[in-house]
């Protein structure tokens, strides 16, 4: 089961035709990634993203949302007290992992073209560099990871403006963004959206923007509103079952089971609690 | 500069606020697909797409477009005269081709997951097995790539049922279906879709699909409407300085260079010529 707290639940404006969008978002754990994690729970507790917007959406690249005038400080929205500094030294993690035998034990995928190898840690697609007794570890781009936006180095952003990843994972991204979470459920309704057609894909006028009505922490919801996710535990037997049919597609369609798989194309499956 | 013959040109209909959605498509070169590539081009002179429609989008996943009673014999719309038998033998090539040095000189990327390694010959990406004076090698399943949709093998398709990735390549895909071509402009008026909500994110509701106005042949279009495209020819040197900086990208918002590239990550760059 996902921690409440570990839920963020973003809901965006209806669509054309009067439908709700929303879009559930779970915040990656320990040890990844907590300093931007806890600003972005910070920031959900003092409602800072209501009223905001999805501001930018690139094709095969990133559906980014924050501040449209993040930009200019006279007219920035003021970030809530209590936030934490970031450092890019947090883009990766070294030394021992409670999970740690989680993320030996996967075969498959074996290895990796931007890193050592790859594989599973807690729950979370990870590449690695070194032994596994002593590696450098950090969070990869797959489709639906959830990373901060940042400006030019040694910016590393703060959690405010974040952005998921709606085409072929952008790995060259990887250590040079925090990665914090992923979308679990609606990605739809950022992956569907226009393309902007500015530069990078930022809407150029105002109203193409979608406003975001609000972004909590379920745990800050009504209890019959907070959404229970559960997810299938990377060490488990199950799972090494699945990642290797990912990579051997067995079913009626496929006549050539591919050998291997990238690490994106075995997303941890995640679903509805009952 | 693309052969005329070789771009196929598919309007949409109107979007909701009367904008034009056209989609071009560059069709593939041997030695690949071409029994497929000759019955697409026998599919849009006979005009054989007009008034069919998109029936099916899968959020990271793909696009798809066709008869929508394709599945049903009784009302399934007839293919023209003088379609080609299809074989699973080609969704690879073997032996010489005329450009192999294309083929064998980039060293970026160098090696794949689900195949021996990955290069680009004449324009398009490749993975191959074998060593390079003697590989199999067949076209990668990356975003934006068009394929020939089918049934349960041994159905081999005809070319009458296409589809775009619209997310991180299906690699799985490689050798178990047919690419025939890429989408060089307009991918955003299919990946920006509604997903579907039925099985395989087919539309449940006919008026979801998004009807199709024509699909041309640019060479059968009138001279003043025929779209003119040219590619980074893959043997060049610009295109290896090109994969080069996609492996280790080093403007100013990058901290560390990954080091290597997803052969899907290095597109080949198509442009409108002038």
């Amino acid at each position: 089961m996902i921690a409440l707290d570990d839920l963020l639940v973003m809901t965006l404006a209806p669509d054309r035709d009067g439908a709700a969008r929303r879009v559930v978002i779970q915040l990656m754990p320990p040890p990844f990634a907590q300093p931007w994690v806890a600003n972005i729970r910070t920031l959900a507790r003092a409602r800072w993203w209501d009223g905001l917007a999805v501001v930018r959406v690139q094709d095969n690249y990133v559906a980014q949302w924050g501040d449209p005038n993040g930009e200019d400080a006279a007219r920035a929205k003021p970030l809530p007290a209590g936030m934490r500094p970031t450092d890019k030294a947090d883009y990766a993690v070294n030394g021992d992992a409670k999970d740690w035998q989680r993320f030996k034990d996967l075969t498959v995928p074996r290895g990796d073209l931007v890193a050592g190898y790859t594989a599973f840690e807690a729950g979370w697609p990870v590449a690695a560099e070194g032994t596994p007794d002593s590696a450098w570890r950090w969070p990869v781009h797959c489709y639906g990871m959830v990373g901060v936006g940042r400006n030019f180095a040694p910016d590393r952003g703060t959690g405010a403006e974040l952005y998921t990843v709606i085409g072929h994972a952008p790995r060259h991204l990887d250590r040079n963004i925090a990665l914090v979470g992923r979308v679990v459920e609606g990605i739809e309704h950022l992956s569907s959206l226009p393309r902007g057609t500015g530069a990078l894909g930022f809407y150029e006028k105002a109203e193409q923007r979608v406003p975001i009505t609000s972004t909590r922490l379920a745990s800050d919801l009504p209890a019959g509103e907070q959404p229970r996710f559960e997810y299938l535990a990377t060490d488990s037997a199950s799972f090494l079952r699945y990642a290797e049919a990912r990579a051997n597609r067995r079913d009626p369609f496929f006549i050539r089971p591919a050998g291997g798989a990238d690490i994106c194309n075995i997303p941890v499956p995640v679903r509805r609690a009952r």
